[in-house]
């Protein structure tokens, strides 16, 4: 078996011209019951086989798979064993497809140890999100790891998101040093990546400028009210690669009845062509 | 049974001039083998013997106990069960100190209810640290919890802390552009504390003065280097009080033989001892 490469795993996908990253955060009042479609009553079962049917559905069509580990970790220690069955899934399901942990973690040095090994050894997770604000010398054990990516939150989809990262540095909003810090100090492995929503186009862009072709997260695309045309042409690089863009309820909820994979393809695709559409205009 | 308030517990343990917090964060490495004490060999036994046993020897000279959840994390879902049966453990041996989890999270919007609930429902957590980079309006599933303390990251103790803390905002540094948006703005239900590190004591006193008699939780010292003086006093409020000055590696492995409980209390009355001799000064 070859060594799984998050940046490499990602640059194949999008040679297939894949560029959707699915958000795999169930939200079990809106999954099809038992009843309807057979599955066992157990939680567990029920999200994990939710989730499988996904990643079956939508394989050949996406970048990365994203799960965010507050959907599981609501559940304890049995939230952690279906995210791990989920990871192992994708794995087996779609091996060639990257798998970004969205955890958000961010603790200092040696701690970050305990979070390294649960996101990359214990779950088996390509890719992790983190916090910025304890700096570059804190997250050193998660760049160490050079075959993983790390993924730095910089300008977040929320409303509120401006309250710190839009603060000025010598006239530079704050989003935009933590974005020159992370392309210029932190990514010497190459293995770095950034978080900015698609719900503002124009620090996109912004961003975009200032990290060459370092892959860019985009979530905030459907429910969260991203215009796609917008978040492409700001987000992608010089190539018209570059982006992740990711949605999760609008394609794993799109559907409430016994057809949702069905319509998560349907929905994975009418994204994907999308995404092409605008990419190369 | 009546509800648990962090702020309420924590000021009657300050009443009781115990100002200290033991870090829960084992190094399995570190605890004393099954052969010298007795106990059985699995890693969840091991770790949750251990914790209670540090937590029976010190439970009337702290004001809360903090488990750092990266410490259970990496043993996946055994690891959580660990974290829960320690934090259980806590509330029947010493149900009147809070327990903060140092879980350092922080996500968007409703998405953050899934960590809400495995910390405070699930785990059954008093307290949690946060990072502060998404902003208030982003962190609103946790500051609703009125009854809870959120622990907001101001000046991390970690040596590259200023890399984005440091940067000037309107000639003051971010750290504390975070203190006065957390005193002013996040704190409408007096539920908020920062974390500000030991090993910065200038800046401490910078934060003190703004936010009031805020609770400032204060790692750093011992195996960081922090000087307890210096912390303290650049610490207190103005009666005194408001500090919750951590200590893990320096308590709880203090010893690595059979005799490790027993040296965890001398540790925890010598730094209690200290502490209270500063405070007042």
């Amino acid at each position: 078996m070859t060594t799984r490469n998050f940046r490499q795993m990602l640059e194949a996908q999008w040679d297939k011209e894949n560029f959707v990253c699915v958000g795999l955060d169930p939200n079990v009042g809106l999954i099809p019951t038992m009843e309807r479609i057979g599955w066992t009553v157990s939680l567990s079962k029920t999200i994990s086989c939710f989730n499988e049917e996904i990643i079956e559905a939508t394989k050949d069509l996406v970048c990365a798979y994203k799960p965010n580990v507050a959907f599981y970790e609501q559940y304890g220690r049995d939230g952690w064993q279906i995210l791990r069955n989920t990871i192992l899934s994708i794995r087996s399901i779609a091996p060639e497809v990257p798998v970004i942990l969205d955890a958000k973690r961010a603790d200092i040095g040696n701690t970050n140890l305990g979070y390294v090994q649960s996101a990359f050894d214990d779950l088996g997770a390509d890719a992790i999100t983190v916090h910025p604000y304890l700096g570059k010398e804190a997250m050193q054990p998660f760049l160490d790891r050079v075959d993983r990516g790390v993924i730095v939150l910089c300008r977040t989809s929320n409303p509120g998101a401006g309250e710190f990262q839009d603060l000025l540095v010598d006239g530079r909003p704050l989003y935009q040093v933590v974005a020159e810090q992370v392309a210029s100090q932190w990514n010497s492995h190459g293995n770095c990546a950034l978080v900015v929503g698609a719900t503002y186009p124009e620090e996109l862009a912004q961003v975009r400028a200032i990290v060459g072709d370092m892959p860019i997260l985009i979530p905030g695309i459907g429910a969260q009210g991203g215009d796609l045309e917008a978040a492409v042409k700001a987000g992608r690089d010089g190539d018209g690669c570059g982006i992740v863009i990711n949605s999760s309820r609008g394609i794993i909820h799109a559907s409430f009845g016994p057809d949702f994979a069905e319509v998560a393809r349907r929905e994975t695709i009418k994204l994907r062509d999308g995404i092409n559409q605008y990419r190369l205009a």
